[in-house]
């Protein structure tokens, strides 16, 4: 579909998401019970006993999905409403795929402090924040204080569900090409949210050798100039001590996993890369390399974010389970464990991965209660 | 309903409000053109026109229902978790009666400005705020800042909802009692949002002998203390510098309106009024006086907040069509005469007031209508 058949079909739809009641204001009676004076009642016990709010409200299932627009898709900064599509989408998923109900909340701000009030002061009617869009490295220093300082699940999806989606995708691209999971090379274009989340994740399930890259080229503990995030990240991963652009890094390497920018990824790197390579080009709604142009330069297993593409590796796989066994369980941390259990448990939906299906389809009905069963 | 029966109802119902899909997304090509890549070029195009948001997204027909809990019904501050019920009910309500899409947004926070800045950075998915339960005077800054600085419609509720539905049934009251409207001595109990702008309507509609009553009594021109917010309201109304409290205040009195707190009207006040008298008790979801006491007392019109009395003057009679109003006429402001034609709209669909009818039922299908009829 091209752009402007797209933009038609969302004026004619208008929003995506809707209210409904789940209860009937049908006689005065309901209006006793679910107004006044009935809900004089429901709000003095609740003022006493916050945590029933959990029971005996919308908190029970809700969501918010919140963005403050400064890294939407791989589209860039682009504020509020160039998030709200994005959210609102998010919204619909969530509820289509898990019965959940979120609110889009895209904010007009982008101080890091500010975010943190605004979603503390909001969290009272929410069972849940999804943090959605979030430049780096602001989105780390939020994700970690609302999880500090909130007492609902907070997961930054960007971050973790494209973390999991992406391991889950790996260990059945691996299986896929007989290669050894923690033996493969890996190189990730792009250290923001999602290369930071994916490199971490990637790691605790045993990899080691992986080569981050970020605007100036590969990560290296002794590159002049890291600040704290990177130094840390330089920490973790690049054994070989590769230095150099994607050029140098892609020689020899078993999978890339593009979380940056549309065309960031030549067909002479992919060729460069070992035999029976793994191209993830996640950049949305572009990826980093068109997956024919991927093939043509070799690639034996190509995976995008997108619908319209085999092999598609987007967080929609993981969020709406996440939460969804989060809020079931009343579980307040997604932990490390349980990002690695999810992964485990989606991947291992594929029963024979080949280089067409390394990852189960977005509607696969098996999907939400896996990941969810992740959540302990 | 006694109090345990009232939660026990609550807590079986859980939530009141859910969101629905309004498209659904059963196959691959659904997610490619609700979310990626498809929404990609709907938050390419909101980036460059947000305006178009009114008809792109979920803005189209959203409203927050925004509280701080700090002035719930007449419960007082009892905080972000106390008001979570009361806002859902509206929320429900909202859905129910006007088709619009209300989510309770309650806040953990109590300081103006930072209340001002959460409202304003969440406005991009809303197409209006109903401000609910933030204690005067606070509340007449946040509503004033609010509707200076969006470019979306503002309303404190318990302002003038209130003023309105009260003005609505006073018209009618008098008209049952054969008096003179315009000429009718009223005694408002409590200056804070709601009588403060019940005084300014009724004031508006010609109404000149208005008593107003804070804590400290009667409200003139030159009581020591006055407040900026109170010396206004001294200046408006109290032309025959009525001194005291309560009991001075309503010898001789028409039209009593309470919108202050359980049981501070006696009876021995109603007996002191002129004959035909009106008693609006409307504090919720316990009344000034019980209704059988006020008629025991001599009140002729007797009208309380409560869905369980004849005569219910409650907000709901007017909040769903105002915003119905403005959104579909995209009105930035609620006017006075907004208010004026609101009020005198939702009057004329009571043919023939009579004592025991002096407002349209919560339930008449035409009160929705008529209302936002009156948003220009």
């Amino acid at each position: 579909m091209n752009t402007k058949k797209i933009l038609v079909a969302y004026k004619r739809q208008g929003a995506r998401i809707e209210t409904s009641a789940r209860t009937k204001l049908g006689a005065k009676r309901d209006f006793s019970l679910w107004y006044t004076p009935g809900v004089g009642a429901a709000a003095s016990h609740l003022a006493k006993h916050p945590v029933d709010a959990r029971t005996m409200s919308v908190k029970k299932n809700s969501v918010a999905v919140v963005s403050d627009g400064s890294s939407v898709l791989g589209l860039g900064n682009i504020g509020p409403y160039g998030a709200l599509p994005v959210m609102e989408g998010k919204a619909l998923i969530f509820k289509e795929r898990a019965g959940i109900d979120a609110w889009p909340l895209v904010l007009a701000t982008q101080d890091t402090e500010e975010i943190i009030r605004i979603v503390k002061a909001i969290a009272p009617a929410f069972g849940g924040i999804n943090i959605e869009d979030i430049a780096a490295p602001r989105c780390f220093e939020i994700e970690r204080r609302l999880i500090e300082e909130l007492d609902i699940p907070v997961m930054h999806d960007d971050q973790h569900g494209t973390a999991i989606v992406v391991l889950a995708g790996l260990m059945n691209a691996a299986k896929a090409m007989k290669k050894d999971f923690k033996n493969l090379r890996v190189v990730i274009c792009g250290a923001g949210a999602a290369g930071t989340a994916v490199a971490k994740l990637l790691r605790a399930a045993g990899i080691t050798d992986i080569v981050l890259l970020d605007r100036t080229g590969a990560i290296y503990k002794s590159r002049p100039g890291l600040n704290a995030h990177k130094a840390e990240l330089a920490a973790l991963t690049n054994p070989r001590k590769v230095k150099g652009g994607l050029a140098e890094a892609m020689v020899g390497a078993d999978a890339f996993i593009g979380v940056s920018g549309k065309g960031l990824l030549k067909a002479a790197q992919v060729a460069s890369m070992a035999p029976r390579s793994i191209v993830f080009a996640l950049a949305n709604p572009d990826p980093e390399i068109a997956p024919e142009a991927a093939k043509k330069a070799g690639a034996a297993v190509i995976a995008t974010g997108r619908s319209d593409f085999p092999n598609q590796i987007n967080n929609a796989l993981v969020f709406p389970g996440l939460f969804r066994g989060a809020l079931d369980k009343n579980v307040k941390k997604i932990t490390e464990q349980t990002k690695l259990r999810a992964a485990r448990a989606l991947s291992s939906l594929v029963s024979r991965p080949s280089s067409l299906n390394i990852i189960p389809d977005l509607l696969d009905p098996r999907v939400v209660k896996a990941v969810a069963k992740a959540v302990r």
